[in-house]
């Protein structure tokens, strides 16, 4: 089974426009994530869902956008910060142009969430919506549903790089995990424009990631999946 | 062995770094290749490439581009191209990055070899090389290297969605790959300004595909493999 | 006492800015606010918290922006939405300004709130701390504080146009405030991009500002600004 | 009475606007004005022509946009100059909400009179009118009246901080107007493109204020006032 | 002799900047102006001044520009006009390499006047000279000049297509002057925006080109020439 | 016979337009080519067929665009080279211009071939194209017939300065080549990004211009032009 719409010839896209499905735009970001784990550990968990999904409600899966906003990161090597405009039109025109081969259903989940990044993201839906309004889009990162068991079977003030991430990746990608990691948080003055987050986490780990485990992923895993499936089936009438 | 820079932690990129190793951007194109390929060929067959380089040279291979600059085939469903602008600043934000870690040597290869769309690449590059003088940059559509044998192993006149692409995606991604094919070429009045290549091609594909085959199609790889190896090997001093 | 940047002469502002003060920009919006609240609601509570601010540090006041990125309730009669790049631009040409002339603590105060418009300002911001890593730069919503009380001396869904803007419209500008207002809220599905707030908020009131009053808005306003007060003495060591 | 756009709910613009009433677009500068003079006087006097005019034709009154294009004075302390772009988008995009509402007869009166910033207002003005051809636009700066009094009541050469400036100030906002002045003018080369002003007004005053008193500035706000109340009635019929 | 910079090789060109000659940049539009006059009016008059300077100052002449922003009168037929920034960019781009070639003494005459035009160049200009401080840089319409002999040898209220243009132009290209002419100027409400001059010319004429004649025009191109030949001696102390 | 288009008045044009005539704008570049050929080569040559193609057709030749994108030869002095997004928006500008007044046979003929320089010119086209089915829009550089008769009459590496230019323009504009030429081509890297051509062509000549002459170059002009239209009849129907 093909999850992928480059996979398919222009006829065949054409067909299964006709059956109005589910089409997700994965998008990632390559960005320092501690000592322990890889650059892509954004693009690959929004692209675990995406597949489930596809499979779940026979969705099509766009070529993922391996690339976001990450400036305040970008000090660290290996991490790549596309511009914010960039990011807004490259998601605009992607949009645009599978909206004029009739796409309806459209879902972006990002697994990178900062702010600004974010605010791309919707700038350039809003466009599209605003353009088209028989189109339905729905934008989230993974992060927003994960972050709601903060404090529940993950710790309070878990973040960048911390036990949710590190669990999941271990589940998804464990050959790509380290064993060691290193973590120290500086404090931070509230609300200063920071243009480096080195300043205050020196390794690129905003929480601690002790106790991370491959059970806990999977458990995380499924029960964004669960939640990201009932939200469709409502948001969409699926 | 991991052969993509975004499977590495930002230390383990850091160390690599200082080894001064080709560092590949695979490019492709979201693009109608007649009612027998995939949308996604001009991105399967660079990709492919990058992954023999990667492990001859030790090379690390950056996340792919998927969608490039392709406006004459977007009536065709499924084709999407991004705009020229985006598609130039993408290339050179990801580039520039690259290089403040440290990447000296880089080779961009693209699936996609419309002017337009090697031009978008072109002005991102000299912008880069112009910045950074020490910077190695090799820029280059595998598709340059494949028409040199037209006239020889492959007919004089083959084009887009022809028997180069045709044998080479058969020997790459076989399963993707129709049995029925159908081919139209109008005539075309040379120099006109068309903005849709609908009216020549109406099927998407520019040269007859017949004849096609695996075998061809693994000779051609492997030739053009061959004659990439060697000119990386001459332009990077490796 | 003056209190504003332009009630000064050129010589005076350079004497002044050799004292190092704290300089203070407020960014409002032109935005409906329900049928009880001005449209300048979003500029009036940050004009009162920067003078009173002023006051407390001899700080100067730079003119106020007025105008925000507020697209999503522009189709609500006298909203006035400025773009993106236009506010990100005005914000960084004015500060950038600022900082050439001397300025290295700014702080400055939006009393609207939505995410696109706070992403413009951070934008604006960081480019500007890159360029100057001297200066000290403070930016945030006088929202994010006030929603802080929720669910304490304020209802635990308080939102645009509710009890928080309308008690402390009340204690600013009470001759502005109407006495009857209208309050429906329709459901939202979660995550789906809505290019219109009309939608769900047909009256732009997002919760219900029942049991608003005066004395309840003096005190939030004293609540804020001591609490801002707090957090300008540390973040600028003052 | 309430002068002020943002001083009302979105309701009563609502009203307001189906009576067709003329609304008003105040735009200054913060720029240096001499010795003598505050930065904001260019905001000073349109402002206060405006409120006359809204209490003279029931008019509204936009939220002022404080700052212009004033690149050649931006060396001298506290001067605040935003690009010709951003102050060209800025007020386009108010003008088409504004017109979006309903609103069909506007009137920028521009405190600043400097060839690019008043070619950056004429070109938003345009294109909304191309936009718009319903809507009448009327554009101008207070000092293109005011100068047609020199040589009469004013000297010949009267310019930037000179009597009629200095004297309408002492009328408007009397308290911000030091005693003491300083004037050189050096001999400039004609046509010659100076990037700042200094070169040639050491101190930001371009002619001589002798002479300037409160009494002259009454006098001179009075005639302006008159006059743009005698064109306001032709040109919007009103 | 050779006037134009492009009729010599760039070692040529590398000897003669090296002698620090004045460069001369000739701006035109191509614009209706009425029965009676060409198209390229405004290219023909610079053109034949800075011949006339070049041959008084050994200077090089840059090829022209034709094309200017002339927005207003562009629904007459013929007229073309380009945009704001392009034309802004065209003429930065082109003085940037000039300057980085060694040109020091750069004289732009435009032929058009209008004022967003001119803005054009001004901005242009300005960002050259703060970038390069070394660079004189002369920026004039050669109707400043021409309109100083209004009320003494021309019409008080000449203009465009009227008088001084008509004669001129039969003083340098008599063929293309047509005998017959229609002048109509219908009143206009002063300061109000008008997007398109034909509401208040119908014939793109101005004044009235009445008593025009070859030897006025003669005159004219003369005693500009004379004023310029005189003013570009002290301003670049040739 | 007037040939160009600004040497009309808008009436004549007017009048012209109706007809539908042939209408051509020929675009050069102003650039180093070598010791012995002028900066204006890649202008002279489009110009003289321009010239020949309307006298042949009663066809209008629009005002030239001198200036092209170069930057790879901008080293050299005297070369000029303007940018990418103003060559694109500079030639999209003027053809929708012509456009709307009612131009619908369009040929644009650039003396410059580069790839990026006809990218610029493509882009421009496709949009207008694409804006206006029923326009015809022909684009070409004279270079691509030229560089069909290599091998033959002319060298079979003739490039940039080589035999084809010198001899054209020794036809077209004598006066203007030198007798001595300096020719030395260093070795290239294939596919390396250059953003300096000096390297690799000390003296901008890219082939051995030995052997031209004025016969060859009338020879040349005179295919080139008999081949330029033949295209033109069959590509307008004329």
């Amino acid at each position: 089974m093909r999850l992928y719409w480059d996979e398919y010839t222009y006829k065949e896209i054409e067909e299964l426009l006709k059956r109005d499905p589910l089409i997700i735009l994965p998008i990632g970001s390559v960005e320092a994530h501690g000592y322990h784990l890889p650059l892509g550990t954004d693009m690959f968990q929004p692209l675990w869902l995406a597949e489930k999904l596809a499979e779940n409600f026979h969705a099509l899966i766009l070529p993922p956008i391996h690339y976001g906003w990450t400036k305040s990161l970008s000090s660290f090597p290996g991490t790549i910060s596309i511009g914010f405009d960039t990011l807004k039109n490259l998601v605009e025109e992607i949009l645009r142009e599978v909206v004029k081969h009739g796409g309806r259903k459209i879902l972006i989940i990002s697994g990178h969430a900062s702010s600004a990044h974010m605010a791309a993201l919707r700038l350039a839906c809003e466009k599209i919506v605003k353009e088209n309004v028989e189109v339905k889009l729905m934008l989230l990162s993974d992060y927003y549903i994960a972050y709601q068991y903060r404090g529940e079977i993950v710790p309070e003030d878990d973040s960048h790089a911390g036990v949710i991430e590190t669990s999941r990746i271990m589940a998804i990608r464990p050959e790509l995990v380290k064993k060691e990691y290193v973590f120290e948080k500086r404090e931070e003055k509230k609300y200063m424009v920071l243009p480096d987050y080195r300043e205050i986490a020196p390794y690129a780990t905003f929480s601690d990631p002790k106790g991370s485990n491959k059970e806990l992923g999977e458990k995380l895993n499924t029960m964004i999946l669960e939640e990201l499936i009932k939200m469709v089936k409502i948001n969409f009438d699926l």
